[in-house]
């Protein structure tokens, strides 16, 4: 334990007129002391701190008729980039984003992702490639975050297991320390695209919870603005909720987690009882054609969804839950029976209390996420280590 | 927004160093500068404030032989009083308690707790009364804080239900104003308990859950220290989690609610189809004798309190479960059960990394945990407002 010392409060200070630069400019260093409420020395001290470090820029406007101009400051949008990267099955994600969280460019790369080396050695490859392309020089990189579905120790930056990809304890961090200069995060892809979202809505809310239905169920929690975590990284693993001890078989080696009654690989593996498929668009079709049996695969699934729902709103009383993943965002026809079912369940007293989206976060909320991850840790601290 | 300043810091500061001093008194100002990694002069500057403040006082300690003396610091135990009330079925208990957290005087007294505003009738008078008869002058007492079961709104001090006691909407908070003049806050009790649960275990994990299984099913998380509320401080509500849409008729409207697996009042319904009674020990002791049905019961129960250990730690991924509820507390048999099924469950992979434990806090939990938020409160902000 120890005091907190005038170097806390610099840096402190230092985030928060950042943000607020990076939010309103451009704004004179007048109006930060306004609105701040601080003293104009104090506001011209970090102004001209972090003009010096080039994260903000001088701007001059005109201020009246006479020609006269006033000293404006605003982000300097280009002087940092942070890298997001998703490792998705078959496909690899990688975008830059600058000061301001905006995404300068987006590659997509197919990539067949069996092997973790393979995937880590291209990864390394091709983030060097890109930034030497874009002519980014490198003491502008001020890190890397690579988000992928599964249980991920974010702090050994190891992949605790991953079933999408079949990775049991893959140290992905080390392998690509060799590669990439920079600082390197790994985490879940949900967590990440959690933390997009809640800061695409401007963080109107308090907590939000982010619900995941694809090859697996998941759920993450942001918590006045940070994910939580848990011990391990490992909260929200609501696939895993047991539903009922003698259910189906799950390959964690337990009977009825939630994700038997709903993620697709167990939809596709009830249709196939009737009909061999491989793909959840069989399955979908089936379901729009009115086959009897796929319609009542779905109508099952989806009432399990809701029922999801309803057990992470029972857990974390969030302001708002969002729902995401392939079954909500490729399947239009499924997405709205669960949010039809939702409107017409009553669960008592949450009900009243939450609002449901649906995410509108595109294709690259993962990457949004990665690299807005990697951004809130450098404005938050400066320079200084911590988590986001 | 706004930037901190001076005075956040010295209020973060004399927190800081008036919970070192409560926990490592008595002790010099040389080794609180040294251990807290300040200057002399900003320790002493913060220890005449708090002395000043009368939370802290000297002592003289012999240093040598020849008999010189130097000046030490430790916390004035009796500087501060604060009241932990907790309302139960059929019980009101109330305890007072000191800077240092222990609790100096315990008072339990029965009562008819059908009415709200009978209870806040009873509450207010004898609270004044102790106050008066254990001559503790206004001036000390920086809070009551008020534990019951239920969904308390704690920002608006309204017990928004209470199943316990079938209260809804009870504005307890504004009774209580108009019979008690000090600070006063509505809470529920899980997160109380578990509150005092995380300050009894001396902050040993980062993250705790606490599971309560009686008349209802709840939890609770402590997240670095605080109570994860959501947004309406209804988090943890893991009894209506549903796991069978289509399983037993739950009060609250739904079915399949976890609570119709587990809750006292569900297999005290379930016995009484073999034999009508009214309380768990009659269950119990039929178990106890073998009688199969008995048995049957107590073995669905149980697994199911496992299954309930397993959501939650899904959901929260915590560093340590605690159990505890009159099933627990009150029946080793059904205790020993839940623990050995536990330790024969194989929930992969949460089941590797968290402990469980018993609650160690007797029956005095909830007032405990009650009085200990309002003295976090007080020591946290002094003087200044913000949440446990």
């Amino acid at each position: 334990m120890r005091v907190k010392d005038q170097n806390f409060l610099k840096i402190k200070n230092q985030s928060i007129v950042l943000e607020y630069i990076i939010k309103n400019g451009p704004i004179s260093r007048a109006e930060i002391a306004k609105h701040m409420e601080m003293s104009p020395t104090s506001a011209s001290r970090i102004v001209a701190s972090l003009h010096e470090e080039q994260l903000i820029k001088e701007v001059y406007l005109h201020t009246d008729d006479i020609g006269r101009k006033a000293t404006y400051f605003m982000a300097n949008e280009d002087s940092v980039i942070s890298v997001g990267v998703e490792i998705d099955v078959g496909v690899i994600r990688i975008g830059f984003m600058n000061l301001i969280g905006e995404l300068i460019s987006e590659h997509s790369f197919p990539f067949n992702t069996d092997s973790y080396e393979r995937v880590a050695d291209f990864i390394g490859q091709t983030v060097n490639e890109l930034i030497d392309r874009e002519a980014i020089t490198n003491d502008r990189v001020i890190g890397i975050c690579i988000g992928l579905p599964g249980l991920i120790d974010n702090k050994e930056g190891i992949v605790e297991l991953s079933a999408q990809f079949n990775w049991k304890l893959a140290s992905l961090k080390k392998i690509l320390e060799e590669k990439l200069d920079y600082k390197l995060f790994i985490d879940n892809e949900l967590k990440l695209k959690a933390l997009a979202e809640y800061l695409r809505t401007s963080m109107d809310y308090k907590n939000i919870a982010m619900i995941g239905f694809g090859n697996g169920v998941g759920s993450a929690l942001i918590s006045d603005g940070q994910i939580y975590r848990g011990k391990d990284n490992m909260s929200g693993e609501i696939g895993h909720m047991t539903l009922d001890p003698y259910g189906v078989y799950c390959p964690c080696g337990n009977f009825g987690c939630l994700q038997t009654y709903i993620a697709t690989d167990f939809l596709l593996n009830e249709a196939s009882k009737t009909r061999p498929m491989k793909h959840m668009n069989e399955l979908v079709q089936a379901y729009n054609e009115g086959e009897n049996w796929a319609v009542n695969i779905i109508d099952k699934a989806t009432t399990y969804a809701v029922l999801a729902i309803n057990n992470v709103v029972c857990a974390y009383n969030p302001d708002a839950v969002f729902l995401s993943g392939s079954l909500i965002e490729d399947y239009p026809e499924i997405r709205e029976i669960i949010i039809k079912k939702h409107s017409n369940s009553n669960f008592f007293p949450q009900s009243r209390s939450y609002e449901l989206h649906v995410t509108e976060l595109e294709g690259n909320g993962v990457i949004k996420g990665a690299a807005l991850s990697v951004l809130r840790r450098f404005i938050k601290n400066l320079h200084v280590k911590g988590d986001v």
